[in-house]
């Protein structure tokens, strides 16, 4: 589906209804049935200004996410981009307005400021008292008699609502709104069209343009950029902004996604913003938010307003709206220099020729083995696991006289850096996470094979893989089970062995590369990794304690 | 731009940028020299447990944005689609844990399991309090032994978060969240694939197709669906997740948008949800809301938890997060029936046959002129100026019995009403405004001059045109302030014919269609609503007061 929804002309309906459910009852909606899409605060007493807005929908959450205490007392919601009927708007004005009168706050599109209009005086024959307020905040038409009204209008959705909220009267909420329009400015930029509800998306803007000073309603830009870059976008527009700036003045500045830009972008733009020439001119910021969007439309636009004193608290005064964003004031913080921890843990030397031995044997076979163990991934994975091991081998052979063989835990420790250094990607860490978990166990137990035994436990929880999954824990587990169970070193061999060549048998793999193939494809081949631990344990069998060849 | 950025390999680095200082000084960040890209609370003391999570970029506002008190402690960033490394996590675990330990939450995907899993080996080996929690809450994926970790991982982030700031410790936050965790599921969908900086987006669905169970990485869905609407769609996914769910038990659900689609098909989808099966089990609601994203993907997902007592508490707390959808109870509200606002002013007729003899030679004249404004209409618009005049006219005439002539503001407002409904369009609406201001300000004056003045400031008002605009105002206006002035109808009607003149020497209309005309289409024709007025003035003043035809 193109877009979303059932039928066309329920659309705006039903987004009402998902709007109203969501919301817990916070908003109220007029009856369904009726044609007037009006959604009004629950809590409503008409003891203070109503505030209305609305106009055509496709701007969600503008305007009936914006119903709520400190903002909007009602939105009136015409179809997709279009005005909301003249007995709809009267109807909410009927059903909000009470001594204090109401406010209608209108973006400057014909239909919205005729239909509100007529609204507006139709109400007044009623006896009602209800001002206007139409705002003009897009720059890119400010050179038009007519400049459209997109998501500046936000500000004065704001100051309107608090001073509503502390019992201003409709005159005096008029004249601050009516001088918080005439400083706002907006400029928007976007790397796509939108798609209207049952459409196909118009094809207009190429992949290396962004359309500067489009609409909100998929209107096209005044002009075609070709940035080549966020910050050479972001650069251009606040030159545009910047211009109609007073010299003295600080400004609050509203980033508003247009709906379809990804967040990621929308950060990386507003720290564009953040190191911009306009930097030094903002006090206040609201965003990066999908406050007044153009449906999915991948772009966004910065507006600003002129700060006074009074409007600091105009502004920053909280809403009970989860949708608008949250003005805060700018600040530059310092980041924190992160603690360095030490990536490898401090390694002294010392002796211990039986652990050394065993160690010794380790790294040749790994050595001795890469060129077989190669050849079997190489019909199950990428041919790499023998030289995976190797290089393992060769780093701790690299280093082998610095070892803490005296030192069982500090041994686990460094085995556990050098690891996961050589043998790099999941591997690697997988056997890091084992031998530092054995590393913690030896603290503990000062036994081996315990501490073997909890650092598989590390490797399967992390790793994921278990028995059966046909990884080399099928070879490792019940060699290591064995030894917990007292059984000698050759006996652990064998199980190893047993368990290796079961893995031939698994037509599976649950885990790691492997994974990915066929039945046909693992049946009868030995899983490279569980071979691999078979042949290390039968090679330390293969020697005694004491580090003599057995027989 | 396919997607704005500067350098990819600064991307998320940026991101973190633009989030703190989006922050206001609520977040901190470690030192963008450091490879770790990590954010932490400003005010975070160590007192308590601390929550971390993290993994790869590109799911904004997760995770970095869920870094605040109530929620996270600390977010580790990879690049996008990417997990942190090992180092990344240790430093984060490092700088933020004090004596009551650390929990980790981890979406299950191996990259994060590994890193975040030697980071907390590492971290314990240094005397920390470390545990993690993995969450896989996909249900397209809950048949393999790994099931992905997505959107659902939030409800482990608020129930951590809740408890941790409520002082609980890490054993009773990891039983907790363990728990949590198990009866966490989640379904997604997606109209198209998102797109990743710098690469073209992959073509991979269909326009008439959904995709259904992908993940949060642009990972294809399981299953490809072919909805014929929203609710299709959402009733399809509600009987995938109703089948997991217990009989006697409410659930949570969060609505997540996946990060391109627009607002108003979530909130239809959304009440297409409200409207399902699922209905009834649902207690609590989060969302529509993009909390976490696979970068700009149009889609969407559905997370459930398991209710108990306790859980009521944990999610409904607040967080200070501005990007963490609040939870809230799910009740079902009546919609409020609309006063009904009679659309038209009760008109009780009456007689004056001055006044009576005036609105009928308008009458006369707009349907006399009619073919001749049409045609002058041809040349500059779309040749109905004469028609809409003519229509008007003779709904009046149709009802010119019934109307308050003895009553000024009456006869205002029921021709009003008769013109709106006439006329239609913009012109309609602009007369009707007229006339419905005349109608109280006659109320006020008892002065037809005045009335019809004031009438013509609120069609200047909230039409927007102004004299000079090659508009039908540009006759009115000088009429209307001769009577204003006491000059007589005979002067009216010269300054009427001499405005509409004017009009053919203005070579650019400000308002209305013709705006769209270039200059030589407009020279040397009088616009065709300035010729109808000047036409309607000669002919009343060619009738004096008593009604008698003037010489």
């Amino acid at each position: 589906m193109r877009t979303f929804f059932n039928r066309k002309e329920d659309i705006v309906s039903e987004a009402i209804d998902g709007l109203v459910a969501a919301s817990g009852g916070r908003v109220v909606r007029f009856s369904p049935d009726s044609s007037a899409r009006v959604v009004v605060r629950a809590d409503w007493q008409k003891t203070e200004v109503a505030i209305i807005s609305g106009g055509g929908s496709g701007h969600e959450p503008s305007h009936a996410g914006l119903v709520a205490d400190g903002l909007l007392t009602a939105a009136v919601c015409g179809e997709v981009f279009a005005s909301p009927s003249v007995d709809a708007v009267l109807g909410a004005i009927v059903a909000v307005t009470g001594e204090a009168g109401c406010l209608l706050v209108v973006k400057n599109y014909t239909g919205d400021r005729l239909n509100f209009g007529l609204a507006a005086e139709k109400a007044k024959a009623l006896g009602l008292n209800v001002r206007m307020i139409i705002v003009a905040d897009d720059l890119a038409t400010s050179g038009s008699q007519q400049p459209r009204g997109v998501a500046g209008t936000l500000f004065i959705h704001k100051v309107a609502g608090h001073l509503a909220r502390a019992g201003a009267s409709l005159d005096a909420i008029f004249t601050a709104v009516d001088q918080a329009r005439r400083s706002v400015i907006t400029i928007g930029a976007a790397r796509d069209t939108c798609t209207l509800p049952g459409n196909p998306k118009q094809e207009r803007i190429g992949p290396d343009e962004v359309e500067i000073g489009l609409g909100i309603h998929g209107e096209a830009g005044v002009e075609i950029a070709v940035p080549t870059s966020s910050g050479e976008l972001i650069d251009d527009l606040v030159s545009r902004l910047i211009a109609h700036l007073k010299a003295d003045s600080a400004y609050a500045l509203i980033f508003n996604n247009l709906g379809g830009l990804s967040n990621l972008e929308c950060l990386v733009l507003f720290s564009d913003l953040m190191k911009s020439a306009l930097r030094p001119k903002i006090r206040y910021i609201a965003g990066p938010a999908s406050a007044m969007t153009a449906l999915d439309m991948p772009g966004f636009s910065i507006s600003l307003l002129e700060m006074t004193p009074e409007r600091d608290t105009f502004l920053t005064s909280p809403t009970e709206s989860p949708y608008f964003p949250q003005f805060v004031r700018l600040r530059d913080v310092a980041p924190i220099t992160a603690t360095q921890v030490p990536s490898d843990t401090k390694v002294v030397a010392s002796t211990d020729s039986a652990v050394r031995a065993v160690v010794e044997i380790v790294i040749a076979t790994c050595l001795g083995m890469e060129a077989e163990i190669n050849a079997l991934d190489a019909k199950v994975g990428d041919g790499d696991t023998g030289s995976t091991f190797a290089g393992a081998a060769r780093s701790v052979a690299n280093v082998i006289d610095t070892l803490p063989f005296a030192d069982g835990a500090a041994l686990f420790s460094a085995l556990s850096d050098l690891k996961r250094k050589a043998m790099g990607g999941s591997s690697g860490v997988l056997f890091a996470i084992m031998m530092a978990r054995s590393a913690e166990a030896y603290r503990q137990s000062k036994n081996w094979t315990a501490a073997l035994s909890e650092g598989l436990e590390a490797m399967q929880q992390y790793g994921g893989a278990k028995p059966g999954d046909r990884t080399m824990i099928d070879a490792l587990a019940p060699a290591l089970a064995a030894l917990a169970r007292g059984e000698d070193i050759a006996s652990a061999a064998t199980l190893a062995r047993q368990g290796a060549d079961a893995t031939a048998r698994m037509t599976r793999a649950n885990a790691g590369r492997s994974s990915y193939l066929d039945a046909r494809s693992l049946q009868g081949t030995v899983d490279p990794g569980a071979e691999a631990i078979a042949r290390i344990f039968a090679a330390v069998a293969a020697v005694d304690g004491s580090g003599n060849r057995n027989q």
